[in-house]
């Protein structure tokens, strides 16, 4: 039987680790050479597929592949493109298996959120019906750390990371300001429909009443008249108030606080604007000189400032994805399981993907304190060890060295076009 | 003779480094035990000797003390509060000398920027015009680099650091998403008339034409078409388009790109919403998906990522205020001066402190490439070794271990209250 070839591709919003997957996927498929061929990478995600756009990362040096794990965002380049369902684009799905069967591929790697990995079910469906029997394993990534069934989601625990430190840094920052200045510092941060990463922030704070002293989380429903009085209550109390907002935070009746200003591709609205929103409430209310920042793509880039524990799991669950694929799996989302003792320690396992797509894990209501403006303790149980750890990239020139891949393509053997 | 003791302050915007310079002055003055008593920091600056609010530094331990090294923020509090002028109110001026006199402070450290060297300078002038002469020291700190006479100053290297990582980053981030989604990606930071912090996310680039695309200064004139043509070309040659703007970039009549939004205590307007404002701008004409962030407080508290190179003058300029007053000077600043050579090397030097008070020293015109929105090679080489070296804290439960001082007052001696 000739060595079939591997598809690997990223999917969705680029985190600061989402390359330490791929350098797991390709290191470990090329350690397993006799059984597997070569690692083509979609050229922008699941787009180059359907263009038959690949990029041959065999022609890339191990030394590239080896600083993919120090490298942020998507090597290979990502994209917004979610797959119609099969009743309503069943040709797409069709030239996918079409331009994988072209290209002797078996295994297709797909490392992503919850959509694709709607995706990689349907393709390890559809494959087995048209005859040609692709090995679809999902490799979990997502800042927002919401898919359901493993313990935390490769991505996650860098932007906790960045955030909880930016938050410490920042509010000391107000703190020393506040006395004939600044009294309202607010951070805006990711997180549509599930609050992780604001209550990461949470993780700044060494003793009870440390800031951030406010975190607005999209679980809650916001309340204007309770915020602007805690926000006054802990400026009378502290000299100083630190709020964190996630940036999907909404009134209850699911109005967001911040307009929505357009829609992308999955359906998802692009928010943006709350920070700015908030101050003004506050200093319209209070009269509080503020500052406010939007982190945007520099909290989930910030591989100068990874998560040490996240780097590990984002190459392990790659590397798994190949080992998994050799051991004839298929139709699996890897994920990591925290194991039960009082010292951190976890493993990988696997969940079907049927069970997966589509799910969205948000924080659990015992992880947010009773006035809905901070976490419990067992919410930073079990945050603590997600930011544990500083893999610090190398440096020249003072700034990150990151990755540059040659990104060689494939020859195309199709060559026929395909609109998306 | 008896020893007499020293006042330290900080003023104005902190830094991820002034508190360096206090632990070079604290520690210089420690090791000079025999010639120079106490260190007091005004709690909150200039308003804690106003106020006759000290703290005692002599009751922190050498580990405290140490920490401030590693440590963003002002640890004693700095304020905004510029005081007017001798002629407007006088009476300020023989509060600070009468509090001076009370506690038997004979060392006055004025660390802060433009503002702070004015006040440093005016109370060596009424200190001696009163008969209690004091030594009057002004220790270089400014994010902004707009000193004159000091080739950089402590606090700019951290945040140019800071700001050329989070570029690097947030392009590679831009990159990977431009096929299908985010086109134009836009980062404010901070430069109300000066635009070097801008100027280094340019050190984000490794080759010609890597982002950023566009930078803003304030030093040259926005002009929509020109921005606007900008932006469509850079997304059409390169997919995607990295904009860094300075917050105080201006229409050449001096009109604000974003509004102002309230003034502060030394009268600078408080700027702020100029990325939204950008990006609204570029969605009307091009269409394009935007993303924007806004780095505020984050870049000039980032101690996680600050320069070596900053972290060690920060130090120096600490530790020779202490020298310099020991060998009798006054009314001067502290200057870094930048040796020749092909290696970069510095020595500290001075600068009378009538000669400092009031300029702002802006991004010269050649270190503005010709088309106004990048930098010249004469620019690259002034800010390299500025944001060379990594100096990391250390770290305890995945966040920086920052020192929190025990802050005991120096008992008041004159116990009367002054208004300010």
């Amino acid at each position: 039987m000739p060595k079939k070839n591997a598809f690997y591709a990223q999917s969705g919003g680029v985190t600061a680790v989402i390359n330490a997957s791929a350098c797991g996927v390709i290191e470990t498929a090329r350690r397993h050479g006799d059984k597997i061929g070569k690692v083509y990478a979609g050229h922008n995600g699941i787009i180059g597929a359907l263009r038959e756009d690949m990029i041959d990362t065999s022609r890339e040096s191990d030394e590239a592949i080896a600083a993919l794990r120090h490298t942020p965002a998507g090597a290979f380049g990502s994209c917004r493109y979610k797959l119609k369902s099969l009743e309503e684009n069943r040709a797409e799905y069709e030239r996918l298996i079409q331009v994988f069967k072209a290209h002797n591929i078996g295994y297709f790697f797909y490392n992503g959120g919850g959509d694709s990995a709607d995706t990689c079910l349907k393709v390890s469906q559809l494959s087995e019906k048209m005859g040609y029997p692709i090995q679809a394993i999902h490799i979990p990534k997502t800042v927002d750390n919401d898919l359901p069934f493993t313990d935390n989601c490769p991505g996650f625990g860098s932007v906790a990371k960045y955030v909880a430190i930016s938050t410490k840094e920042a509010s000391l920052d107000v703190a020393a300001m506040c006395e004939s200045s600044t009294k309202v510092f607010i951070l805006e941060v990711m997180g549509r429909h599930a609050g992780w990463i604001a209550a990461a922030s949470a993780m700044a704070a060494e003793q009870a009443g440390d800031p951030p002293h406010i975190i607005l989380f999209p679980e809650m429903p916001f309340c204007q008249e309770e915020f602007i009085a805690k926000v006054e209550q802990t400026v009378q109390q502290k000299g100083y108030c630190v709020i964190v907002a996630s940036e999907g935070v909404q009134y209850s009746d699911g109005t967001m606080i911040a307009g929505s200003v357009t829609t992308d591709a999955f359906g998802h609205q692009q928010l943006g604007g709350l920070a700015p929103t908030l101050a003004a409430m506050i200093k319209h209310e209070l009269g509080y000189k503020y500052h406010w920042a939007v982190a945007d793509y520099l909290q989930r880039s910030a591989r100068h400032i990874a998560s040490a524990t996240d780097v590990e799991q984002a190459y392990a669950v790659g590397q798994a994805a190949v080992e998994y694929a050799l051991a004839g799996k298929n139709s699996v989302m890897v994920t990591i399981e925290r194991l039960a003792g009082e010292e951190y320690s976890w493993r990988l396992g696997e969940v079907g993907l049927d069970k997966v797509a589509n799910i969205e894990k948000k924080m659990p209501s015992d992880f947010i304190s009773r006035d809905g403006f901070g976490i419990t303790q067992l919410a930073r149980t079990y945050l603590a060890p997600l930011i544990e750890g500083e893999d610090y990239p190398p440096y020249l020139n003072g700034v990150p060295n990151y990755a540059r891949l040659a990104k060689l393509p494939v020859k195309k053997k199709l060559n026929t076009p395909f609109d998306i």
